[in-house]
């Protein structure tokens, strides 16, 4: 098997020049940006989440540096963007304050961070880090990076689209290949682990959760795998996801598992709920096309789920944007009047809950195209009837 | 298999209540805990680290809550401190404004949070959320939960250890299964992914890290496994981990690949770096036992190591602290004087890194006993001189 695609090099210069421009266009002093998505998106840049500081520091003008533990120098001066010139590496050693380094990268590059000044910072840096900035930088307020840099991230580009679609299509192999083996007598966490390895074994370089909720365990969104033992006769929600590439899957289905008996067959009140579901979800992919407000696809699938009875049991949004992390801009719920733009992905996943019995969800990852939806996720989405 | 020990239920009630026993002794208005390690600590709740806010409130007197979005509220019910009373879940709604429920949570405590009261957030809670609750209590004073709960979870129980000695001899099993296979002819990547099956068949609920650093990328500490194809006549250094019952595992052994052929055996020159930096991995551990300051541990390795020769080229701290975090609180390293006492956990684990050619690195996770040292993991310490 080829490896995935990879974001060319010169992307990167692309990128944190439209960033850099963003900052100036709205007043922002600088980026901020810890470990995860926005640096790799800037960079190409993926180190580890450790307490050690590893800051891309990008003021509106000049040249942007990477803050980075000496151990780390190595592997970051392999980053694309680094290698090609466009960050400096300042490496810290173990007793060094990396938070002060931080502070004077910014004054280097245009005097100083003033009072009134604003930086922004990802937005899942960690609190030991955004504690240390602000008393690092006491004149600045500190806002979020996302206010600009979703107005990048949000909007993929071919190349983006070419990973997610192949992320969607081994997360759909790997849906198949549950279904197909045994699944029944089997416990949740067993089944889980299967799933976790055979993301890996299709391509995934990371498995990030396999959601196994069989029972009345998939009446719990997002359960986790537990030592619950598998029976005939009840749904099984399998959502699953991880990273092609840098890009997430994130997909659902929903098996019945009749351990081969005819009459362990889904029930008439589980078929009913389905169809409702199976309707909702076809028909909230099918609103998608630019100029639609997000919350308007999340109130299709629920005025179709209200329609069948089960509105109270369809406990939240429809949807939420997905890339580089499994959960981003844009989000699909009500109130979030954004209208949708080509190039914008995110899950279509409703679902149906009933506390203590059972529960059903289908979630496909879809991206808006020039004129309407381009579902990644290729796998029937009905109900999969199987012997399991 | 039988599955990993867990923590028996009965001991969150100890921990939460010497957790507001703290926050009293202290006078800190409460705990705001996310996603994570404090919150598995004091609840035994795992959830998904996703943007919605979770988060643990904790006053210095009164019940503890739980927010929790809605979709996770069965989830939630189902964590140990729920479930035997000790925490109440409040479900917020997609819509809901999910900070103001912890201001609010908080103000029926005690009272409201005062100008001058602290609350302490969990270290790696996302600065999303710093940001929100900062503007949620705009007259309290932030800080980091670590200044108190480190004195809780820096010391092990016997249930604690007896999970790190399962995870970490678990790794260990792993480590002696891709020495005694294939390596040479095979890329990096390929060899991360096996050991991130391997760790998950061998009982790990994740596989959190899988560093295959070879030949030149050896001299990396946190490379990240890459598509350069392993050759005999070199070495590899693996560092992998991930959790069993929530604990983490963390080891690191070199191997070198000779393919089979005697002439490509260790140089005389690696075979002498590497004995400096098995000596001192191995004085260092001895050097373990109560009222012995962090930092020493880390002095007799890099004494032994600049004797040798290598000083600037151990580049980094001799250890971290492990338990529901793969690197917490205690640090061994330079500057930190704090004394060892029994039930501490950390990572010794010494490397020598000479660029543009090789490195080495042994780590083992050591507990401070009552009277020295007990090394949790097994597997020898030695290079390991293998086929490949």
């Amino acid at each position: 098997m080829a490896g995935p695609r990879v974001i060319p090099v010169l992307r990167h210069a692309d990128r944190l020049a439209a960033a850099q421009a963003l900052l100036r266009e709205r007043g922002v002093a600088a980026f901020l940006l810890g470990v995860g998505a926005d640096l790799r998106y800037l960079t190409g840049y993926e180190a580890m989440p450790l307490e050690r500081l590893t800051m891309l520091v990008v003021p509106a003008d000049g040249h942007p540096s990477l803050v980075a533990p000496r151990l780390e120098a190595m592997a970051a001066a392999l980053a694309p963007a680094v290698r090609s010139g466009l960050v400096d590496v300042v490496a810290w050693d173990e007793t060094d304050d990396a938070h002060a380094l931080v502070e004077e990268r910014l004054g280097r590059g245009g005097g100083g961070v003033g009072r009134h000044d604003r930086v922004l910072v990802s937005d899942r840096l960690w609190a030991m880090h955004v504690l240390a900035l602000q008393r690092a930088l006491p004149a600045a307020e500190v806002g979020l990076a996302s206010e600009l840099l979703r107005e990048l991230r949000m909007i993929k580009d071919d190349d983006e689209i070419g990973l997610l679609r192949e992320a969607a299509h081994a997360a759909d192999r790997v849906i198949a290949q549950i279904a197909a083996g045994r699944l029944v007598g089997r416990t949740e966490l067993d089944v889980s682990r299967e799933v976790r390895e055979r993301l890996l074994a299709e391509g995934h370089e990371t498995a990030e959760f396999a959601i196994v909720a069989s029972g009345p365990n998939s009446a719990s969104p997002h359960h986790s795998a537990s030592n619950r033992e598998i029976r005939a006769g009840e749904p099984i929600v399998l959502d699953i996801g991880g990273t092609v590439g840098g890009y997430c899957s994130d997909t659902t289905r929903t098996v019945w598992v009749t351990g081969g008996d005819p009459n362990q067959g889904p029930t008439v009140a589980y078929r009913r709920l389905f169809d409702v579901l199976l309707e909702a979800q076809a028909e909230a992919s099918s609103a998608v096309r630019p100029g639609v407000p997000c919350e308007r696809i999340d109130a299709v699938a629920r005025g179709i789920i209200d329609a069948g009875g089960h509105g109270p049991e369809f406990i939240h949004r429809v949807g939420h944007g997905i890339g580089l992390e499994t959960h981003e801009d844009p989000y699909i719920v009500a109130g979030n009047a954004e209208a949708l733009r080509p190039g914008m992905a995110f899950s279509v996943e409703p679902g149906i809950y009933i506390q203590g019995r059972y529960g059903a969800r289908i979630e496909d990852i879809v991206i808006c195209g020039p004129t309407g939806p381009d579902v990644l996720n290729e796998s029937d989405h009905d109900l999969w009837v199987i012997p399991g």
